[in-house]
């Protein structure tokens, strides 16, 4: 296993070094829009503490972001009248992973609508930024 | 929200009415083979706690299922000297979801081998009982 390394992008964003859409936050773990979103409302879940992905976690870790990606799959589903969710999450490069940072993909779906491809587009500041509120008034309302 | 259906293939799995590949049981949770593997060694996280999916899961379930989940992809990746590991979750038909029995799908996965198509197409039974016990294997050298 290689080791944690510290500056990585989503570890910055967790120092306050780099900027983020926020969704929500506790104690353990984060919430931010991923901004090469493959659907509206396309989140991630990560835990404050510093693991590489889900081989290397502590366990309170795998507990509270269980527990924030179900808080987030309700939250997306409702604020985009999504029909599913889809989760990911993926460990190494080859299972898929690209920032060393464990973190969770929460995407909300619609019947019959594709993921968009993963291009490496980086989404408009402003849509990001208008779904994030959609899902934070969901949070509140909850 | 659609209500759980006891008569779901995992529900009677979970009762011993279905056959299974079970490689892992404890109080909360069991890990068997996925019988439309992906990649050799896909195995699936079920709790024992009738829920659907994340949506509706109690948060004790979710945390039991984020354990064995580690294990599950540590062991996997032992098992099948694996350079990575994808994890998947789907909730509702619109998420990819076909058994409404909360899942999680472990895949090891190896540098530059894509994930097979879901093509509906079962695995050989033999081959099947050959992977759980190479999994089985791995869990107990632990």
């Amino acid at each position: 296993m290689t080791a944690y390394d510290t500056d990585n992008v989503f570890a910055r964003i967790l120092r306050g070094e780099l900027p983020s859409h926020t969704v929500y936050e506790d104690e353990a773990t984060v919430a931010i829009m991923d901004i090469m979103p493959r659907a509206d409302g396309h989140v991630l879940v990560l835990p404050k503490a510093a693991c590489r992905n889900v081989l290397d976690a502590p366990s309170e870790a795998l507990q509270a972001v269980a527990l924030t990606t179900q808080r987030m799959a309700r939250a997306v589903k409702a604020a985009f009248a999504a029909d599913g969710v889809t989760i990911q999450q993926f460990n190494e490069a080859a299972g898929g992973q690209v920032v060393f940072h464990l973190h969770v993909h929460v995407m909300p779906r619609h019947d019959g609508v594709a993921l968009r491809p993963h291009t490496g587009a980086m989404a408009d500041a402003e849509v990001l930024k208008a779904n994030a509120e959609k899902i934070r008034s969901a949070l509140s309302a909850r």
